[in-house]
Parts: structure tokens; C-alpha cells; sequence
């Protein structure tokens, strides 16, 4: 980890905040870490759950198949931490709520609820991680990068849910609907964490350099989102 | 695959059975790699239910870990089954009553009887089928030893379930008994296979050579499933 001259010192300047210790961005990518490694294990548990509401035996083994791989990314995570000196599990600890109570208040209750879920909410959240992953150190950044590569979902899930839109269009404005609530429901989770943890907070304002950074960066966010929104033959 | 001379016609003349043809023992194969197939995709399921009751993020995470690696399995039996011209759909397709039956009967209510039921049960179920694959061609032995072999969950189970009954010694009896219904559950499915898939009964009965081989093998079986009972702390 670099500990010498760090330029987000002077963009903490600019923006009229305090200068950052090393301590506060150590802290910033153990959450970084953490949220994304316990993002992971909830991944795995919620592909395990859907790919029993599979219609075939195919599908079924498709998404077992992808929820596996979530736990090769977990394992990466999880060693990261371990190389940082942190406890995964303490790591981890303050995403639990917000991440179980997304899942619960999403949790779908159709085979093609779950692949928009995986493709839309996935794809949000992944941007987003992506976004905040230019602000720390090189191997943190690769590792959550690769953590972050689409284990084949975006296919799979654009493909079902194309076809059964063709076979029956009026399914598009009902997955719509669930579209925007999986968006309502992660902004809200996001604003809880934001709210308690001011490192990882603290890392974003300052990475993007100032609030019309942070705008720009939500806006990429956004336009992400709605391109996806199309592919899957839905409007936002 | 062997078609040249095949020993167990002999066995099969023994036990006055009439000699088996090419195509019934690509059944017994077929049937065999498609339970085992079906088997992997329920053990992933299951795992990664089960890892939700884990008492601690660790645990969850190790028995995740463990769900995962049964994928890696599924894909090489599917891959076999497809290198034998045979659909893995439709070969899983007998196997799927009996093992969904046996899982609804026997759902584990506590962490502790996951963690019995994946040792004792996929224990027996393995040395069942590994007793099988002696009497198989060469690439298929290999493909389904490599398949059964640990992906971990002994050791952890042994270790997690012993400390529990240290802990609460209470806890032992109930176990017993526990282990006792899923034995009991296994074998009357089995029974049931063994009743529907006549090429792979033939296939061990004449593997076995006679009645008396078929009475040894079940002898094994039950002694290292006694083996396993004691290795946890259990009584059989």
C-alpha cells in the first residue's frame, strides 16, 4: 500500500475538509472489502435460493453454477483482508443489516424476478463498487475488479428474459415495475450505510474531488442502468 | 469404454442371470452418473441452505465454500454424460423423485444435524457409489471417485459436532437418532431405485458376483458408517 504523498490529500483540501489520515483510508478500503466480500456471500446464498425456482433442470445448474463462482471471488476477498491485518468477519459486520435487508425486501417471487434482480441489481451495484474502487490502492483495485467480473449472469439473464417477453410482452411492464423497486430499495440501503460509515463515505467525496464529482459519478451510475434496463427489453 | 470380453458376463452366467448386452450396461453407466449428477446439485443446494444456519459468519462461509465445490463436480459428470451421447437432463430425470424425497424428509431443524447429515449421509451415499464404480469402464471409475471425493465438509463436520457434544453431551442422543432416521430414509429410497432402475441393480448384482458379494458390499457399507458415527462421538 502506498503511504507516501497521496493526491486525494489535496482534493480533501479543496473540498474544505480535513486532511486524511492513513488510518481513515485503511479504514475506507477494509469497508471496501468487507461489504464487498459479505456482498459475495449473499450473492452466492440468494443464486442457491433462485435457482430453484429454475423452470428446467438446465437453468437450475446455470445459476448454481454462477452462484459457485461468487465464493471463488468471496475467498480472494477474504484473503485480501487477511493480508491487511483485518478480521473478515468484523469486516464484514456492518454491511450485514443493510445488505440482509435489501435481500429480504427483494426477495423475488419469480424465476424471471430473480434474473432481474441478478442482471439489474448486480450491474448497479457492481458500477458502483467500480466507481470507488479507482480511489484506493493498485492490488485492492484489481482484486475488487476481478471480484466484480459478471461470473456469466448478464448473458444468461438477458437471453431468458428477452425470450419470455417475446412469448409474452405483457410481462415487460410488470418486471419494470420490479426493476425500479430493486433501485429504490438499494439507494435506500446505500444512503443507511453512507449515513454510518464515514470512512468509506469520507473516500468517495474525496476521490471524486468535490460534490459535482460525486454527481458526475452518480450520473455514469444512472445512464449504466438504464442501458442495461433496454438490453433486457425494459424501460426505466 | 471396454466392449471387448467382459468378466462379468461370467459372474452373470454364475448367478444364472442371462448374459448382459452392450446397450444395458451404457444404461447402468448412464444411470449411475446420473444420480450422481442429480446428487451433486441437490448436495450444493442443500449445503448452501444449511449454511444459513450457521451460528457464526465463519462456519456460513466454510459450508458456502463447500456448496461451491459440488459444481465442479456436476460439471464433469455432465460433461461425461454428454461424452457418452446421453441428454444429463434426462439422465438425472429418474433419480429426482427419490432424492427430493429423501432431502423434504429429512430437513435439518438445527446447524448440528446439517453437519450430521452431511457427513453420515453423504458418507453412506458415497461409499454406496464407490462400491459401484469397481464395476465400471476405467474413465468413468475415475470420474466418479474423483467426484466423491471430500470437499472438506468431514473434518469440519467432526470437528464442529464434537466440540458441540463437549459442550452439551446431552446433545449425542439426539444425534444418534437423528442419524439413525437419515439412514433409515436413504435406504428406503434406495430401494425404490433399485426397484425402477433395473440396469443398475443387474450392474450390481453382478458386479457383486453372486448374492452372498451383494451381502458383503452392504457389510462394508454398514461398517463404515458405523466408523463415522463413532468418529463424531455417536453410538450407531
Amino acid at each position: 500500500m502506498q503511504t507516501t504523498e497521496d493526491p486525494l490529500d489535496d482534493n480533501a483540501a479543496a473540498v474544505g475538509r480535513p486532511r486524511r489520515a492513513g488510518a481513515d483510508r485503511r479504514e475506507a478500503v477494509i469497508d471496501l472489502l468487507g461489504v464487498l466480500a459479505y456482498g459475495e456471500l449473499v450473492a452466492f446464498d440468494r443464486m442457491a435460493e433462485d435457482a430453484r425456482l429454475a423452470p428446467t433442470l438446465a437453468g437450475r445448474a446455470a445459476l448454481a453454477r454462477m452462484a459457485a463462482a461468487e465464493m471463488g471471488h468471496f475467498d480472494r476477498l477474504v484473503g485480501r483482508l487477511r493480508e491487511l491485518g483485518a478480521d473478515p468477519a468484523k469486516a464484514m459486520g456492518p454491511f450485514m443489516l443493510p445488505l440482509d435487508t435489501f435481500h429480504e425486501q427483494t426477495a423475488p417471487s419469480t424465476w424471471l424476478e430473480g434474473l432481474v434482480k441478478a442482471y439489474v441489481g448486480d450491474g448497479f451495484a457492481s458500477d458502483f463498487y467500480r466507481e470507488i474502487a479507482a480511489f484506493v490502492d493498485e492490488p485492492t483495485r484489481q482484486l475488487v475488479l476481478d471480484s466484480l467480473a459478471d461470473t456469466g449472469q448478464a448473458d444468461f439473464a438477458v437471453r431468458e428474459v428477452r425470450a419470455a417477453i417475446t412469448a409474452d410482452p405483457a410481462v415487460a411492464g410488470r418486471l419494470a415495475l420490479w426493476a425500479r423497486r430493486l433501485v429504490g430499495e438499494a439507494l435506500s440501503q446505500a444512503q443507511r450505510v453512507a449515513a454510518e460509515r464515514d470512512a468509506l463515505t469520507e473516500l468517495i467525496i474525496e476521490g471524486s474531488g468535490d460534490l459535482s464529482g460525486v454527481l458526475a459519478l452518480l450520473k455514469r451510475i444512472t445512464q449504466a442502468h438504464s442501458a442495461r434496463m433496454s438490453a433486457l427489453g425494459l424501460s426505466g
